[in-house]
């Protein structure tokens, strides 16, 4: 008897099931990994494109699976027992699942008598390390990202300033409407980007905020575009920090000291090193540049996120860049992505993608770092 | 003691807890339902957003719960450890969870000694029948989609025929384009479609393929749309089937036998019926007729899924129309979406929304069936 590994998800929204199977459905199916011996066990509705799309050894159907047991005596077989049937055939006792495996058919199973062993994130750790094509697709979305921003920050760019707002062609300019350029210039491009987010002044202290309303002169406008190839499904995470008009001196200074805490991250970023170190060392720079961190009238202000995740089918996914004890390795890609928020003047990110190598970092992103627009 | 209801995931990827919260994230957060008292436990990217936004009792910070639990005297509080002391000193010792509730957290929680019970989908049974607001809101997101299924098939409408193939302005018409302008349309309207379905000839007989090359003349293109909105996070789910050129008498018929087949439910659809007589209905009378359901070298031919499904904060919900147990009621929106797949001839499906009342239904979609272009 032996250990069989086991996903029962969406391929949409199961990252490890998409990398493993190479199928992309919206609904859930059933993947078994037997030794190296890969297995899909699908519906009706999918099986036919299961067996063209996937690259997987063998996709059984669940509809010929049901008749069999019910020859078998099971009048009305479920999931779980066409399962067993599977599983005992194959001489598997003992199966390895995802920790977001769902504890309704995680109960199911166990009470069958099958051994449960729930396995850490990610499921397939040599997922966080890119296989160059996987790299390849990274830099075609980030391509394709950097057109887009290029799009919208021209809008910006184009804008006059009438009082305290920009305006565009005889209307005020909005956060909607650069989010719907960029979102339609990237899917234009095949690309989905969702939540997009281009949030002035204080609303980009919220990093969550995406950001809504006319922008405004002379604060900071930050654009942090991450979207998703329809063809590759590979991610993209830029953001770029832009003002029109005058920023304050104080704006000045925490876009310099933003800019620098990224390069003291491009300078620590290789293979094995300890990732809460390039994230403490952001954190203790901007600290001796004056820019506290911390809670300020019941709001977090400062820099008070983490410095980077890993990408790919993802956007976010191991490893991060934060407190948390990871370690980074050679063909990982991780964002870089420095932060300063004080919403008495607005908030401030820049955020590039580099690909990790046994001596340092390759920048991937190569979008201009430019703040004031004229 | 009591039990409480919990829910941990994205509300991007749970409906229910989008239902429960009214707030939107792409990462996980946590759930309790206390009484009738609605909590959040937010991580500090986004315990401000959720106060502002969320739609529940009380949000709590897991940073200032992790501080409270070193105070007394853990060292490194995981989740779980946090939640375990908020449902302490709330006086909870069990726990509802839905079936997708994740095995990993799930095996922490119960070792602390907290009982789960985990509940059948949906999680919040209610939200399977609309409130007046939510059927205006897929109502909007209907009117958008046909507006988009408009556009796109006026391209096929002129189109002219070369050949065997369509052809615009001076190349071939294709899938891709096609659902492009579908996609770029409905993300004009702030309505997110993916995947969608613009399937020509037997490439329409495996339900799930969306459909790729060129469009031919005198064969069936199936044109399935199911965007979501961005803004009220409600989905609309209709198709269309045309042909321009001839089709053959095989195919009118088929046409004409899958609109009669969806007469058959639009007039069985009501309060208190099973759902599976009218699949069986549909299945009926397309067996009287001649169209049989079954395997054919191999694949499955005939009307081989389900007749319909419901609609709302997700594409697929409960109920189902189709051969499993479930009653209608009051209230639901579900698709009627009867369908006929030979290879030779290709896929002919006509999918509507309908809204379930005490005495019949209401068809909310009413994009014109027209299936001859010219």
């Amino acid at each position: 008897m032996s250990e069989a590994s086991l996903i029962i998800a969406a391929s949409e929204q199961n990252a490890d099931l998409f990398y493993a199977t190479g199928f992309w459905a919206p609904d859930p199916f059933i993947f078994l990994q037997i030794g190296d011996k890969k297995l899909l066990l699908m519906s009706d509705l999918e099986v036919d494109r299961a067996r063209s799309e996937s690259k997987v050894d063998e996709v059984l159907s669940i509809s010929r699976l049901a008749d069999d047991a019910r020859k078998r005596g099971i009048a009305k077989p479920g999931l779980v027992d066409i399962l067993e049937i599977v599983l005992k055939e194959r001489e598997v006792d003992a199966l390895r699942v995802p920790s977001t495996f769902p504890v309704g058919i995680a109960d199911r199973i166990r009470a069958k008598g099958f051994s449960l062993r729930v396995s850490e994130d990610p499921f397939f750790p040599e997922r966080m390390c890119k296989r160059p094509e996987e790299v390849a697709a990274i830099r075609e979305t980030i391509r394709l990202t950097e057109e887009a921003l290029q799009a919208a920050i021209r809008l910006i760019e184009e804008s006059e300033i009438k009082g305290e707002d920009l305006w565009l062609r005889g209307q005020p300019l909005t956060s909607e409407l650069v989010r719907k350029v960029l979102h339609l210039t990237l899917m234009g491009s095949d690309c989905l980007a969702q939540e997009t987010i281009v949030a002035g002044g204080a609303q980009a202290c919220d990093p969550h905020c995406i950001g809504f309303g006319p922008l405004k002169a002379h604060k900071p406008i930050v654009l942090d575009v991450f979207p998703v190839s329809t063809k590759s499904r590979y991610y993209a995470d830029i953001t770029r920090t832009v003002v029109k008009g005058k920023p304050s001196e104080t704006l000045k200074k925490m876009y310099q000291a933003v800019r620098h805490g990224q390069e003291i991250a491009f300078g620590m970023v290789k293979n094995g090193v300890q990732a809460q170190t390039i994230h403490q060392a952001i954190l203790d720079y901007f600290e001796k540049e004056g820019f506290t961190t911390g809670e300020k009238n019941g709001r977090m202000t400062g820099f008070f996120h983490g410095t980077g995740h890993g990408l790919g089918l993802e956007i976010h996914e191991p490893p991060r860049i934060s407190s948390t004890p990871d370690i980074l390795k050679t063909g990982q890609v991780v964002t870089v992505e420095p932060g300063l928020y004080y919403p008495e003047e607005g908030g401030i990110r820049i955020e590039d993608d580099v690909f990790v190598t046994a001596t340092g970092c390759e920048v991937l992103s190569s979008f201009p770092k430019v703040f004031e627009l004229f």
